[in-house]
């Protein structure tokens, strides 16, 4: 059995695109398609009720595209929506969190973990729960990192200055000594290396972007959603605003093969959860 | 003749409250209704079509809180969305980006001046269009500084990483020779004390929150729209999503008697323009 329809994957802008790229990588054979909510990007500063209508939102222009299965490839909009959406969608879907969790939890040796994101993923407690859930004695150190986003959405990804906000946010996590830190949040792949840098060899970094990939791949094998291996897959991408300077930056950092942009207007009014 | 209606001021979000900090201190006996877009914030980084959109919305809103002047606290909606808000709203409206413009003009002696923003306004080159339309001889030099705003809602206001920034930014500027900037965002004026440090008393700071507010004293005198001398004026805040840390900031920064906030759902499907 094999499915030819594409892989719907959403996101509050263009941070998605790192999950995109490592869906890429790993499933070249799959059609891909991209919603960006750039119209209203950020979600990461918002209340759960407001990411929780967009998402709905999101969903259903996505259900519009006859995908057969949904990527939240957001970690706000995983944190708080992905429950509902779960129990509601009429196709399979998967978000960055539970995957991150796991991954975290299969790297760490002294069982501390840190977790970075945005403001809204933080404030959800979300990685803490998925993390305890699958084993409730791991010490976590979460922190919220608001400036990452725009040092990455200005391109400065090797930068001395971006060295000092990650070196203000990291250091006290250090101190508590984490072996691992989840990169909560799909713009912070881009500045995995600064991350690196700071933390030298003694903190691993789940990226979960990467892990959520493997997710899918797992997903589609046990539900034989699987496009045929002769098929040469691709990637349409809309936005729901015009891009602006980081979808440069993205395509270049990801290598990615874009084409054209698509613009779409936000579905108002999706059934309520 | 006198108006006792409230004075409508909207923002993207939380910023143009240093707007209506200058009208209150201005206009003691003025009642203001504040309407922050902040599900939707920032406008800064998105494109001028779903900011005049964002804005016809936030004004069809305040006018049904029967307002008799609207203050479109926001350069990015002040920059794109003005012109067609003045040609077709019942009620007079205000930009900060003209007043701002005014005073630039008005501060230099070289006739270089530096303009700083969002993305959106910036690229709009609307200071620009306002000040070459009243001195067409004067050297702008502008720039767009998308990490200011996160540094604000960090409520980093004094703060050796801030300062590494607003250097990065300046720098240039100040090679330039110019000698008044224009803080061409309502955050900035929460940073006027860092910026300043860094500029010393070379450079004067246009700050356009304060010089709106004396625009709208202006424009309440001409049209016989003051409330009487003898009412103790007022605010009420609404706001499109529930406000976070930087409500909090902005309040301690600014001093300004808040109360409880309401939460308003946006309007869509505004008339078009």
């Amino acid at each position: 059995m094999s499915d030819l329809r594409s892989i719907g994957v959403f996101d509050s802008g263009i941070g998605g695109l790192t999950v995109v790229k490592a869906v890429r990588d790993l499933l070249p054979n799959e059609k891909i398609f991209y919603l960006g909510d750039t119209a209203r990007v950020p979600y990461g500063g918002k209340s759960a009720t407001t990411v929780q209508r967009y998402s709905v939102e999101m969903t259903q222009m996505l259900l519009g595209e006859d995908v057969k299965a949904i990527v939240i490839a957001c970690n706000s909009a995983s944190a708080v929506a992905l429950p509902n959406l779960e129990k509601t969608l009429s196709v399979p879907v998967i978000g960055v969190i539970l995957p991150g969790a796991k991954a975290a939890i299969a790297a760490t040796r002294n069982r501390r973990i840190g977790v970075i994101g945005t403001r809204a993923t933080i404030k959800s407690g979300a990685y803490e729960r998925a993390i305890h859930s699958l084993d409730s004695k791991i010490d976590i150190s979460a922190r919220a990192c608001p400036l990452l986003v725009p040092l990455i959405e200005e391109g400065w990804l090797n930068d001395e200055l971006s060295d000092r906000v990650i070196t203000r946010y990291l250091e006290p996590m250090v101190r508590e000594r984490i072996d691992t830190l989840v990169l909560g949040c799909t713009h912070y792949p881009l500045l995995a290396d600064a991350i690196a840098r700071f933390l030298k060899s003694n903190v691993k970094l789940v990226d979960s972007a990467w892990n959520c990939a493997a997710a899918v791949q797992d997903l589609l094998n046990r539900q034989s959603l699987r496009a045929p291996a002769e098929s040469s897959g691709g990637l349409e991408v809309a936005l729901t605003d015009a891009p602006d300077n980081f979808l440069r930056v993205a395509r270049e950092a990801l290598q990615l093969e874009i084409g054209e942009v698509q613009l779409r207007e936000v579905m108002h009014g999706a059934p309520a959860l």
